[in-house]
C-alpha cells in the first residue's frame, strides 16, 4: 500500500536534517509519490536542500516531488504533515546567547530563557496550521519538545506528536553491557529528555542484573578511561548509573545530563567528574564545541557532494535509514501500518499522577487508528518525587510565564536558578538579555505586557 | 449551652500555651464543667503547669478539673480533644540542631532537617487517637502544621485541624495604615505560613486602595526608622509588600519570611534591607534570639507569679483572652455555636488547582456539623504558580521522604536547597546530622530502610 502526502517541513535549512528526510522518505515505499516542501527564511539554505533532494530523485527515480518556499503558508497549504524542525537564530545565535548568559554569572547558558523565542514560534506555526491546514499532523522535531508540545496541544486544536532520538541510547548501552542492540527489548517512559527504563529485557529475560553486575565489576574501569564525549558516553557515564542508583531505574538518552540536577554541572571538573574526562560530556564547553565542530564536518561533507555533479549523490552519500522515526511514523498514520514508537503526546491517563494534559514521552502503536500510547501507571515514587514532578513544575511555571506574559513568574523562574546568587544579579540580567536585539519581540511581551499580577 | 468534655494536651509544659489555654478555657462558660489532661515529659514543668491552673481554679471557683500525666494514653484516654502543642526536644534542642546545621553551610538552617522529628511524633500521636479515642478532634497547634496535618489526615483515620495564629496579622496591617483592625474584614486562604488577602475590607470597602496609597506615599519612611522586629513588623516589611507586588495579593501573618523565597535571606544583611534593621527580621540570630529572650521574660513573670501564693494570680496574670482560636473551636463544635474561623484541613476541592488531601489554610465555618472550609475557587495564576505550588510541591517530597524512609529523596531537597554547594557536602551533613544523639531514631529510620528506590 502506497499513499501520497504532502509535507511540509518548517526550518528545512537543516542540512542534516533534510538529508536524513531525504533518504528516509525514499526508503520508504509507502510514501512514494508524495510532495516535500521545503521551507526555511534561508534563501541560500534552501537551494542548497532542494538542490540535494533533486539530485537524489533524478538518480533514483523515484516518485517523490520537492519544492522550496520563503513563506510559511505555502508550505503549511493542503499538508498531511508538519515537521517543525526549526531553531530560530540556528546555532549561532544559540551560541551568542549562551555566552551572553555564562558571562552574567550562569555557566552554560539559562535554557528557561533560551528557549523563550521558540515557544512563540512553534506556537504560531500551530495556529497557522490551525488556519491553513487543520487536519494535519504537527511533528515537532526541534527543542524544546517536551514545553513546546504541551504549549501547543492545549492552546491550539492541532494534531501534535513531538518526536527526539534519545530512546536510541539504549543501543549504547547495550554495545557498553556487550549485548547485541537488536536483542534488546525496552520501555522507558517520562517527560522528554527525562526518560527511565522501567524495563531493559535482553532475548527475553530481564537485563537489569546484567547492569548491576557491570556496575559493581566494570565501571570504575569504563571511567577511568579518558576518551572524548563519544567514548565516554553519557549513557553509562557516572551520571547516568547516579540516576539509576538514586532512582531505581537506568536513565535514557539524554536523561542524565538533563539540568534537572544543577549539582552535576557547576563547573568543567565537576562535570568531568560525572560525565567523563577530558570533553566534561556532551553538553561542556569542550564536547558542545565538538559536536558543532562534527555538524561542521558533516555539513562541508554534504555541500562537497552536493556540489561535485561528476560523482553520483547515492554514491559519496549513499541512501541509509537515518534512525528517526519521522517516516515510520507517517507511513503508520496513512498506511494503518501498525508500529510501536517512541513519542511525545498528551498523558491523557498513561502515567499516573501526571496531568491529562501535559505531553508525556513514552511508546505508542502508532496506527490509522492514530497514536495510543501504552499504558503505564505508576512510575516509582522517588522518581517522581526527585525528578518528574520538579521537571513537571518547571515547565508548568515557565509555559504559565509565556502564556501569560508574567515578567515576574519569570524573574522568579531564573531567582529559582541554582547559580543565582541575589535579585539584583536577575534583575540585572534580565535586563540585558531583554535588550539583545534577537529579543526584540520579547521585550514588547514581558514589559508592555497587561497586568498579570491580579485579584481574585 | 454548656458541655462538659475532656481535653487531652501534648506538651502541655509550654507555659505560655498552657496559660493561654486557662485562661481561656475559664472565659469560655460553654465548656465549664470540663477536665483538662496536661501531659508531658517534664515532670517539673508539669507540676508547675497544673499548680497554675488548680490555682486560677481556686480563685474563681468556675468547674474545671485539671489533672496531669507523663502517660501519653492517659491524656488520650477517652478525650473529646486532644491539643498537640510538643515541640521535640524544646527550643533548646531546636537551637541546637540550628547552630549545627548553620554551621555546615546552611544559615539559619534547614527546615526539612528540623522538622523530621515532629513528622514521626505527629504521627504517634494520631496513631496513638486512632486506637484509644478515635471520635475526639486533634487539634495541632506546633508545627509544622502544614506537613505534619497533612500526614496525618491522610495515613490516620483521626479528624485534625490545624490551628496557627499568623492569620492575626491582619490586625497590625491595619495599625500600620492607621485603620481600626476591629472594622477589617478579611479572607486570607494558602498553605499554613503561605496565605495571602484575597480581601482586605474596611468599613465595607475595598481597603486595598488604602494599602496601595500607603505603599506609594509612607513605606519608604515606615521602613527607613530603624527599630526593633516588633517595629519594624514583618507584616509591613520591604519583604510583605514585595510579595504583594510580585503576586497581586497581599501575605499575611508569617508569610512573607516563609522560606519559600531564599533571596530575602541570604546573610543578615539581606534580611535587614528586607525585614528592617538592625534586626533583620524575626529570623535572623539577632531578631530569633529577641524573641527566645521575651519569651524567658514572659516564663520568668508567669513563675515569680505562680511561686508568689500571698498575690492571688489572677492579679499577678489577669484573666484576658489570649486571641488563640482553640476555645472558641471547641465551643462551636460541642455546643453549635457557628463561628468562622481560620483552620487548617484538608482541601477537598476548596482552593482549585491543589488536591484534595493537601490540608489548605482558610476560613471555616466550625458548627455542630464539623468543619466546612469556605470555597475560594482560583487564586490568582501567578501566585499559584510563584508560591503555592512550589511550596505544594516540597511539601509532597518532604512527606514522600519521610514515609516511604527514602534516604536519596531526602538527600535530594537538602540538594535542591539554594544554599547547597556541592553534592559532597550534603553528603557529610546528612552524617553529621544523623550522629547527633537527639536524632538516634532517624538513623535507623533511614540508614537501615527497606530499599526503597525501585522497579516498578
Amino acid at each position: 500500500m502506497s499513499t501520497a502526502v504532502k509535507i511540509g517541513v518548517i526550518g528545512a535549512g537543516s542540512a542534516t536534517f533534510s538529508l536524513a528526510l531525504v533518504h528516509d522518505l525514499i526508503l520508504t515505499e509507502g510514501l512514494h509519490g508524495s510532495t516535500v516542501v521545503f521551507m526555511d527564511i534561508d534563501a541560500d539554505r534552501l537551494d542548497f536542500i532542494h538542490r540535494l533532494a533533486q539530485r537524489y530523485v533524478e538518480e533514483t527515480g523515484v516518485d517523490l516531488r520537492f519544492e522550496r518556499t520563503l513563506v510559511r503558508e505555502e508550505a503549511l497549504a493542503d499538508a498531511d504533515f508538519v515537521v517543525n524542525t526549526a531553531l530560530i537564530g540556528g546555532h549561532p545565535a544559540e551560541e551568542a546567547e549562551r555566552r551572553f548568559v555564562d558571562e552574567r554569572g550562569y555557566y552554560r547558558g539559562l535554557r528557561p530563557l533560551h528557549m523563550q523565542r521558540q515557544l512563540g514560534f512553534m506556537l504560531d506555526v500551530a495556529r497557522d496550521m490551525e488556519r491553513i491546514c487543520p487536519d494535519a499532523w504537527l511533528i515537532q522535531s526541534s527543542n524544546p519538545v517536551f514545553e513546546g508540545c504541551t504549549l501547543m496541544t492545549r492552546e491550539t486544536g492541532v494534531k501534535v506528536v513531538g518526536l527526539c532520538h534519545g530512546f536510541r541510547g539504549y543501543r549504547r548501552i547495550a554495545r557498553v553491557l556487550g549485548l547485541d542492540p537488536e536483542q534488546i527489548t525496552w520501555q522507558a517512559p517520562g517527560l522528554n529528555h527525562v526518560v527511565y527504563l522501567t524495563h531493559l529485557r535482553y532475548r527475553g529475560k530481564d537485563a537489569y542484573p546484567i547492569l548491576d553486575d557491570w556496575i559493581a565489576n566494570k565501571a570504575e574501569q569504563y571511567w577511568a578511561t579518558e576518551g572524548d564525549w563519544g567514548f565516554n558516553e553519557t549513557d553509562m557515564s557516572r551520571a547516568a548509573i547516579d540516576h539509576y542508583q538514586r532512582v531505581g531505574l537506568m536513565p535514557l538518552g539524554d536523561t542524565p545530563r538533563a539540568f534537572t540536577t544543577w549539582w552535576y554541572h557547576t563547573d568543567l571538573e565537576t562535570k568531568r567528574r560525572w560525565f567523563g574526562a577530558p570533553t566534561g560530556g556532551f553538553d561542556s564547553e569542550i564536547g558542545w564545541q565538538q559536536y558543532l565542530d562534527r555538524l561542521q564536518t558533516r555539513l562541508d561533507t554534504i555541500a562537497r557532494a552536493v556540489r561535485d555533479e561528476r560523482t553520483p549523490i547515492t554514491q559519496s552519500l549513499p541512501l541509509a535509514h537515518s534512525g528517526e522515526i519521522q517516516l515510520p511514523l507517517m507511513d503508520s498514520l496513512v498506511n494503518d501500518v501498525e508500529r510501536v514508537l517512541q513519542v511525545n503526546v498528551p498523558n491523557n491517563g498513561a502515567i499516573a499522577g501526571i496531568p491529562d494534559n501535559v505531553v508525556v514521552e513514552g511508546k505508542a502503536t502508532v496506527s490509522g487508528m492514530g497514536i495510543q500510547l501504552l499504558q503505564v501507571g505508576k512510575l516509582p515514587e522517588t522518581l517522581m518525587m526527585q525528578i518528574i514532578l520538579p521537571r513537571w513544575l518547571l515547565m508548568e511555571r515557565e509555559l504559565s510565564a509565556y502564556v501569560n506574559r508574567d515578567y515576574n513568574l519569570l524573574r522568579d523562574i531564573v531567582l529559582e536558578d541554582h547559580r543565582t546568587q541575589s535579585r539584583e544579579q536577575v534583575d540585572a540580567l534580565l535586563d540585558d538579555w531583554l535588550s539583545m536585539p534577537v529579543n526584540a519581540d520579547l521585550v514588547d511581551w514581558y514589559r508592555h505586557a497587561p497586568r498579570v499580577a491580579g485579584r481574585v
